[in-house]
């Protein structure tokens, strides 16, 4: 299982056995059931998930109590509440596991250990950071450009395999919609 | 004009003045003019820029030809099109100067060079796409949770001398208001 992080890992920089053993030291495996929390409003936090196997989401819950889903994250994605992480802070958010999955877990203190005993994981986690910031830019530019129905589309058309993956009420949670207006628009484009 | 990045670098690593002068010579400063664009859509984006001076803005045009702003930078900030830029590709965003500014520039190849020269650099780049990334993760639960209302009201209270600097009908284009609107908004909170 530690051989998908080695292969991530070796995307970005070149790095031999000692010294991923080395690495893979800071970090914990575990195992998350569906719907299981890792991060739950409220808590200080302090770890940052590494998705080895299945995938994991980023809620918060809004005014009325309806949980809003802004961020997925599957295979060989990072996640966290990034702002509370950095700065040891309480979170707004949820991280919920959407299928069981298996995570590797670093914290903070460790993460800035293993940056000072291996200075190449400074540009592998550019690189990480670098391109979620892009990501996101890319997000920001649909969410001022599309319709919420454009933007579903924008999904099924870019990533079949995702939404097909994900269950519809989760979809629905991250387009904004209720799961019967997405319900509703689904049969539409059938007929 | 340089100290303010060196002191800018000196928030993340240590440098001597040696080693600045050395990262120092990547860059270029240039000065551009209020509504000037280092960047036009279409074009390749080859270039990052760090405002030691002044304010730029990026934006792109929606269907109907209106500009939608969907990113400041002020002093000490990083401006590209990063997915563009990373992958040199052509831009679908202008980047255009609010106000007379001046900026330090790199294109993607010397920032490369840069980072294998100076390795240090690339804890620096971390930190700075780490807190671009977490920054921007804040405001997308922002489009997500507030009215365009009370996002304004957020921007009012949080940043009121950034709300007071940038031209008005540049923060309609922010929010996604008319102008008009957002000046309806404006007077309805004075009276």
């Amino acid at each position: 299982m530690s051989e998908i992080f080695k292969n991530h890992l070796q995307k970005f920089i070149e790095i031999n056995e000692e010294e991923f053993s080395g690495i893979l030291s800071f970090f914990q495996v575990i195992q998350v059931k569906k719907k299981e929390n890792l991060l739950v409003q409220g808590q200080i936090c302090k770890s940052h998930y590494f998705v080895l196997n299945g995938c994991l989401r980023k809620f918060f819950l809004n005014e009325k109590g309806i949980e809003l889903t802004i961020e997925f994250a599957i295979e060989n994605w990072w996640m966290t509440d990034n702002f509370a992480y950095e700065r040891g802070l309480s979170t707004n958010f949820y991280i919920q596991a959407v299928e069981n999955s298996e995570i590797l877990v670093i914290n903070s203190e460790a993460q800035e250990k293993l940056l000072i005993e291996f200075s190449k994981m400074e540009r592998y986690f550019r690189f990480v950071y670098q391109r979620a910031y892009a990501a996101t830019q890319v997000r920001l530019k649909y969410l001022y450009d599309f319709s919420k129905e454009e933007f579903y589309d924008h999904l099924r058309n870019s990533y079949p395999e995702f939404v097909e993956r994900i269950p519809q009420y989760l979809i629905a949670s991250f387009l904004g919609f209720t799961p019967e207006y997405l319900s509703e628009i689904r049969n539409k484009k059938r007929s």
